[in-house]
């Protein structure tokens, strides 16, 4: 970790001017104060958090990467943590409880209130990657039979404890949802109405075991600023935001691409990732493509005879077998996100397929005409002929393999991504070598 | 466009059940209604949507997709489709109208009021991917001497009219941005402050010509619903919504994949692309690759007679300069997702480096452990010990082509994602050829 020259805390803390801080920090955002914070150990950024008050010192945290986060979480201990957890939003204060060593989670969950402790608790028993693990218990309820000025009064009490008071949820006595309605609904209307006669019957609500990258798109489909979620017997138990939707997106579109280039799933930041770690997230799909490339040796291997015969066919090997591949990893490209973004599902495949054919025929008689003068250049008429031939097989053979793996592994419940440019690629190759020297040998040979 | 079995309009519209069409919309989000209506064709939709009232109508339409969009519109016609327009989102409106055939734009335009055809001619005038490009003209402002209830007052006048007054911004008389205050914050204070003492003074804002990229980002980071758009002159001259940022995220990673996939911008469906347009989204890249690929024939042919005298040597050629390829495209994957993320910047590169070469070294000699058992059993002890140089080797290369042509595309101003898997296995194949063969002639022949 280190601060960057700009960082207009560094001159303030190396002067030990802690009233500037303060100062600084009135007219800065808090994402930018966590941005700033962040290059510094966390023993220094601790002693400059602590001139703040103590609801801007939760807010910074909450800004800051999870990461960050448990350093600052140690170098506080559980006393002071525990008072900042009580300013915390809900959903972020329980991934740093998870992610802290055992012995100060339980030191900080007893220095804290009975109700907000078991609030944690819950919060913390729902599995990672469900709405559950992301949602924030920091919702305003109000009651059908209230009128719309209790509702607003109720609202205006409880808002320094909410998340937000946008929209408010109601429930019935059995806390079950019956609608929901706007802050502003509830201004624009007259004070006597009830609740129920100006609430929107139909809110859109998720599972509490609902997967977060589906609840992530549903409150992007819907465009709200954020979505009910319910437990088994239709109770209201949270509600999940849109910004951390957007995070989800973010993170789930990232382990996406690392899929996409063969590299294991990395949380937390790229930068400062040990060498140790990378290396482990990419060394298995290394070495299980090298194996996978002996398929591509051997083929080479039994057609030695043709090869030594015909060494001016070697000149076109990489750039037969490369087209194939590169062929089918546009094609699984297009298919893994748009398989990802939900655009097409697993029936669709048919739709497709005969379109498919066609554009690979398009382009692989494109790229024969491209390559086929150089083959009467290289290596006379007949060896134009075959690599004609092979470059026309091996694109729509590849186009054929990209588009299908993404679906074929979405069948059996594995993740599309799976089908990675460097497997098409591995695919392609052997594939590539057996059709152009068996036509080779066919042509030239018998 | 075909109908799906379980479209709950299909019997309604089949048997000619309208009433039974406007009960349903009742019970259904607009969202959903838009889902169903976009499987019909658009004359069948047009009528459908007539028996709702315009508003319903305006939101289902804000929610199709942009294509299908176009094809209500001509459908409607202009004096229908002016009068809808009135009750669409800003944004939006204009995205139609900027498709639409010139004539009926003029048409629509025409039956508009002056106040709403000038809104429409300023918005259309913004570049395409800029903040003004996707920015509304319908968010709140208040004056900062007004008082908190006539702060409210005026909110509750203007409140249809808007896309959201959950937060509402305060403007001088030159209409440059002082503030913003919530609407939740005006709820909480009392009737006779004034908005310029309850205001929050740092509202985080966008120029209109940031890229719309870079608004995304910066509504993710700040957590916000909305960021106000700034013209030259520091006057408010729009908002940008966290929906639409969560779209533009969608878009830009949308196209970010296919990049790395070789595959030029798409825009629309690839469900309903045609065949001749992925073509030509296609063709460009794969010819470029045949041509590249001509570098590793020509190294090829250039160490024929090594060739010739070690055949056995090609046994182990797809999957050294496969491996090159494979360590080069995750060593990619991972820098153009990072750059694209904001995560990694130009000046990282030098700190990431020493990391990366380390790396590197212990996946290849993993690898030629892996390979040199098989280099002994296929070739001998002499065979082996090329085939483990080299594959440290091009493991070492292909990583560091892999990290460093996203930075060198970047200082460039060009896309760190156009450093995509294809075009790193193309570089990485042709070092390998050289690598391969320079070692293998060093050690076996000379």
């Amino acid at each position: 970790m280190s601060i960057h020259p700009e960082n207009p805390l560094a001159p303030l803390f190396d002067s030990g001017d802690f009233d500037a801080i303060r100062d600084m920090a009135q007219d800065l955002h808090s994402a930018d104060i966590a941005e700033h914070l962040s290059q510094f150990d966390a023993d220094d950024a601790v002693v400059m958090l602590a001139t703040l008050p103590i609801e801007r010192q939760a807010e910074i945290i909450d800004y800051c990467e999870l990461e960050y986060r448990l350093k600052l979480a140690q170098e506080l201990g559980a006393q002071r943590l525990a008072a900042l957890m009580n300013q915390m939003s809900h959903d972020d204060r329980v991934d740093i409880l998870k992610a802290l060593p055992e012995k100060l989670a339980n030191q900080t969950l007893q220095a804290m209130a009975q109700v907000e402790r078991e609030d944690i608790r819950r919060l913390a028993s729902y599995p990672e990657g469900s709405a559950g693990a992301i949602m924030t218990t920091e919702y305003a309820i109000v009651q059908p039979e209230l009128t719309v000025q209790q509702a607003i009064e109720k609202l205006r009490r409880e808002a320094p404890m909410k998340e937000t008071i946008n929209r408010a949820y109601i429930v019935d006595e059995q806390r079950r949802l019956l609608g929901s309605v706007k802050l502003q609904t509830l201004i624009l209307s007259s004070a006597q109405d009830r609740v129920s006669d100006i609430m929107e019957q139909h809110t859109h609500a998720v599972r509490i075991d609902d997967h977060q990258e589906y609840v992530a798109q549903q409150i992007a489909k819907y465009d709200v600023i954020a979505l009910p979620v319910l437990d088994a017997e239709d109770r209201l138990v949270g509600i999940v935001t849109h910004d951390d939707a957007m995070d989800v997106l973010q993170q789930e579109t990232t382990e996406d691409f690392h899929k996409t280039g063969t590299v294991g799933k990395l949380s937390g930041s790229i930068l400062h990732a040990s060498g140790w770690l990378l290396y482990r997230k990419r060394i298995s799909w290394l070495v299980l493509l090298v194996f996978a490339n002996i398929f591509s040796g051997a083929g080479i291997a039994y057609f030695e005879d043709t090869i030594s015969a015909y060494v001016a066919l070697l000149f076109f090997l990489p750039l037969l077998v490369g087209s194939g591949g590169n062929a089918g990893s546009q094609s699984a490209t297009l298919m893994v996100r748009a398989l990802a973004t939900g655009e097409v599902v697993l029936k669709d495949w048919s739709r497709m397929l005969g379109r498919e054919l066609l554009v690979a025929a398009g382009l692989g008689l494109t790229m024969a005409l491209a390559v086929s003068l150089l083959g009467v250049f290289r290596g006379g008429p007949e060896i134009a002929l075959v690599v004609a031939l092979t470059m026309v097989l091996v694109v729509m053979v590849g186009s054929l393999i990209g588009m299908s793996l993404p679906f074929v592994l979405s069948r059996f419940k594995l993740d599309p991504a799976t089908a990675s440019a460097p497997l098409i690629t591995t695919i392609a190759d052997a594939m590539g070598v057996i059709i152009y020297f068996s036509i080779a040998t066919y042509i030239l040979v018998l």
